[in-house]
């Protein structure tokens, strides 16, 4: 596939990536970050289902692929120096395995002295991915 | 400084880094992608401006020093494994120093075969760095 050449430059276990920050695309609201390996690139362009490299688990990693939780592509954005991408999706469900809406759910306050829960959860993990 | 734990676990020349994303705390506009150092966080909080560390530059970067182009940080998040933060800002100037307000200027269309600019420019790079 001809995709276009991207700066794969942060390596984690010998696997060269990009970063992927995934965003609503009608609410605007950040949902998560992760990498991409090119395979994971291109598997979402083919799909226009978001594929991400999970480092954790050194594996291709289709987002939703076991709770439903999908991640449907509507744009994608690259940055200046091209080790970026900007993914605006139609969340499925929920982006974040803990039960929220976006893995940004906690906010650092008081000068970094306090760590809050400010989202409502929007699902049980438990019922999701089981106990 | 008496800060969140937050987990460094992406490693750059031998720096420990969290993700950072910055989005402008209006519009949501996602501005950039960076990471930080346990030193840039602290700084970040301390002074409310952001703070970065450059992979380049193997040095703390204080966004806009050099152009005026600073972050004024009004929320910070985390997410849920806490490798990455989220910073709200008011941006003064740009973000890009490509002279864009968005790092992310550039749009990836017909599945993957084209590179647009989607963006416009709002300065002219040679005149805020220099030829």
């Amino acid at each position: 596939m001809d995709l276009p050449e991207l700066n794969y430059r942060h390596v984690v276990n010998g696997e060269k990536l990009v970063i992927a920050i995934a965003q609503d695309y009608k609410t605007e609201e950040v949902l998560m970050v992760a990498y991409m390996n090119r395979d994971a690139f291109e598997k979402t362009i083919e799909t226009g289902k978001a594929h991400y490299w999970s480092t954790s688990r050194n594996q291709l990693w289709f987002k939703g692929e076991s709770s439903g939780h999908v991640q449907e592509v509507k744009e994608i954005f690259t940055d200046c120096d091209q080790d970026a991408l900007l993914l605006k999706v139609k969340q499925v469900g929920a982006a974040c395995h803990q039960g929220y809406y976006s893995c940004f759910y906690r906010e650092i306050q008081n000068n970094g002295q306090k760590l809050e829960i400010v989202k409502e959860k929007v699902f049980a993990p438990e019922k999701v991915y089981g106990e």
